[in-house]
């Protein structure tokens, strides 16, 4: 698994502002925000994309993420916010160690865009594409 | 807590592409996906934002997500996706009842299209927000 600045971060050789952290989470505020109050929330387990990470580390950071996201919106006086975690470099990943970005929304418009160019579903692909996933669910 | 189209969806009484279901949480086909095999992962406690929610139905969300994540690029032979859980009208969230949004991003472009606007956070906001954060989780 390759040293990303996340795993320097965890370790303590790069600084960070560290908001949590416990067995199996890290969490800090990104030094480039889209917002105010931008915080990453990182596993310990250097896994590239969340389809590769163990569920013991998944769970780990679902159960933080309620209590985590209060505190943001508290400290910050936001009301909304978008939780975002991307995989693969087309889909916006730049840092090659999981990450949940928790990016509060502000009344004036400051945090995330999201372009969401929705179709429809067929009957037919609906069929397709829910057999295929199941079969690999197992 | 209001009734809302999952909270229909999960009791049967409106139809759905069902994915996945345990005894916390449940997963179906978007009918208006934004990029083909765009899947719902929801709680069945309903909570209407990711930051109401028990840390119990939080983590068993986060625990099967890697494992979907992995059926839904098998199935749909996307290498890409993107992860999005939308808190609050302002944040595009458009159903009271929190869902997290797998969304294959693919080589030509399909799927989630973001904006981000980051900014760089200077030492003294760092410092004032990392202390608010953590005064909030007590």
């Amino acid at each position: 698994m390759a040293t990303t600045i996340f795993t320097k971060i965890i370790a303590g050789e790069i600084p960070c502002f560290r908001v949590y952290e416990d067995d199996n989470v890290f969490a800090f505020l990104d030094i480039n925000p889209v917002s105010r109050g931008h915080t990453l929330v990182i596993p310990r387990e250097p896994a590239d994309t969340l389809d590769q990470l163990s569920e013991e580390s998944a769970a780990a950071l679902g159960r933080v993420l309620p209590r985590l996201s209060r505190a943001i919106l508290h400290a910050t006086g936001a009301t909304a916010f978008n939780l975002l975690q991307n995989n693969g470099a087309i889909a916006h990943q730049a840092v090659m160690h999981v990450h949940f970005h928790i990016i509060p929304k502000y009344a004036d418009g400051s945090g995330l865009g999201l372009q969401w160019p929705a179709q429809s579903l067929s009957a037919d692909e609906g069929i397709q594409l829910v057999t295929a996933i199941i079969a690999q669910m197992g």
